[in-house]
């Protein structure tokens, strides 16, 4: 039998919480097995909530508390505001071995720099560094780093390439983790030279780990070729957001389009069936759920927009990560 | 009158060259007017193809060249072999005045550094940079450096807002240009030192060529509040790039939706003139046609796999840079 795994979950960040948090463990609770949820928040909110639910008593724990860190607190100033704060405290369960992994939809830079004033740098890992996951033709792609370092260098790079392919590894224990470096071109001449440098150790130091299949373009990261895609945190972070607003852009066109008269109308709603799969498999809430690589427990960001769907689909990558070990396999990698 | 304008067109650079040139320059010269094209490259090919179109010889001349300089080629071994490729030639006749713009759809590194060799610098600019149009919900953005520069500081990109704004006002003329720099987050302290140095500067130093609107995330690109986006080569040519793979992807993942049944594949067909329309909408070639800033005469790098629908468009743009006197306002926004 499985280890009961426990959740620590932030249930006052972001948008319409607790509500879409409390409603987001319903959906996860309905078809996860051996999870239990710590939840820190406003007992006096959350309870009610939980009560117009099917969540039954034995899966969670409400810790009560009326602090909340707001979207528009600098990361300082929730972290000195912290102590008794729903997201501090979720972090600190961690810490004290009650809960094996966090998440929330709250202040992401916050969430951050709490959680790196609480919890151990995995030995040997100089930086920290934000994934996420972003699909492809074969399937998803992990992708690393999306903001926590705007500036890096070989060491970090290679952190990364390690700590990605680990993710990539207890996420999709079938695959074989294939690493390449976003650049802009794919000759060996090209980009700066600290990625030229990992280049080049990436090259030489064959590992057994993931396959390194060298740089990468823009407009072949969802190409389905490689699954783990390495970049400092300016340059992922522009590259997904430019990605998620060119997604906007075209589904928003289209939907005028087939709107724009009657004949479209009406045949957009015989394609129904087929579009709504379209919509579907570019649905961002499926892929919910970034995850902060590098401390020695699991920290997972949701988005702060999504709805109960999107945070349902966090928890699973919170319950996926630590079934397969990621920690350990972090470890293991940097060795 | 207009003065007439004189295009020298790399007839031999590209996938399907000069095919496609020849018919691009057709599609263009029969909307255009006192527009004449130097065209370079191989008469013996040349010639036999133009025959079989509709180009009034009064428009155009052949300068004859056997050699061309090819998509395998280093930059550096192109300009060796150089001096009489259908590549040099061309640009060494904006060098002559003999042409006005010149338009390449071949090697983009070997038409840089060809194009470096022989034109001037505009003075005060220290870097050309590569620039691009990229359609947004209320027309088109300019975006530069797309790849000229990959590490660029607060005086490149304070050049680079003066450029793109006037590139941005000779082809649209009624518009505001509002320029933003690509960041990852708007507010002030977020990004590099380059970024945040560069934001106070555009920000005290008040002007009338453009407005000035603060940092742009990626997500925001195209949501049409600005129309000059700045930022560095390496960041730039990433986010260009993964928009295109992305909207490609999009595009590929709807196909494949809407053909995956029959009564799909009937309504989509019963839809066909709406998708066309959203097809028009994210049309590339609509937007081809790369201009390398910075330097005193105007060079324009056609996408390589263009069509000649793309061809003409880079053509086009040719024509409204020279009637809207790009060079002339990008040395008046220096000064």
């Amino acid at each position: 039998m499985d280890n009961p795994i426990y959740i620590a979950v932030d249930a006052m960040g972001g948008e319409n919480s607790p509500n879409k948090v409390i409603k987001g463990i319903e959906i996860h609770n309905s078809t996860s097995y051996n999870v239990y949820y710590n939840i820190f928040g406003n007992k006096n909110i959350i309870q009610p909530i939980i009560n117009k639910h099917k969540i039954l008593s034995k899966y969670y724990k409400i810790i009560h508390t009326e602090n909340i860190i707001k979207d528009s607190d600098s990361p300082l100033s929730a972290a000195k505001k912290g102590k008794d704060t729903s997201m501090w405290l979720s972090i600190e369960s961690l810490k004290n071995n009650e809960s094996d992994a966090i998440v929330s939809a709250g202040n992401t830079g916050a969430l951050f720099v709490i959680a790196k004033l609480n919890l151990k740098m995995i030995e040997k890992i100089d930086k920290p560094a934000l994934s996420a996951l972003w699909p492809n033709k074969n399937g998803m792609n992990i992708v690393l780093d999306l903001g926590a370092n705007i500036e890096c260098n070989e060491k970090n790079l290679i952190d990364f390439s390690l700590m990605g392919s680990a993710l990539h590894k207890s996420l999709f224990e079938k695959e074989t983790s294939k690493v390449a470096l976003l650049n802009i071109g794919s000759e060996e001449m090209k980009g700066s030279n600290v990625i030229k440098n990992t280049y080049q150790i990436l090259n030489e130091k064959k590992n057994d780990l993931f396959e390194f299949k060298g740089y990468i373009e823009g407009n072949n990261i969802m190409d389905g070729d490689v699954n783990v895609i390495v970049t400092d945190g300016f340059t992922g972070n522009i590259a997904l957001k430019t990605a998620e607003g060119t997604a906007n852009f075209i589904t928003s066109e289209l939907k005028k389009a087939l709107n724009s008269n009657l004949l479209g109308k009406l045949s957009a709603l015989l394609n129904i069936k087929n579009l709504k799969k379209f919509k579907k498999k570019l649905d961002p809430r499926l892929y919910n759920g970034a995850i902060l690589l590098g401390l020695d427990k699991p920290v997972i960001k949701s988005h702060g927009s999504t709805d109960e769907i999107g945070f349902a689909n966090s928890l699973k990558v919170c319950e996926k990560i630590i079934k397969g070990n990621l920690i350990d396999k972090i470890k293991k990698n940097i060795n």
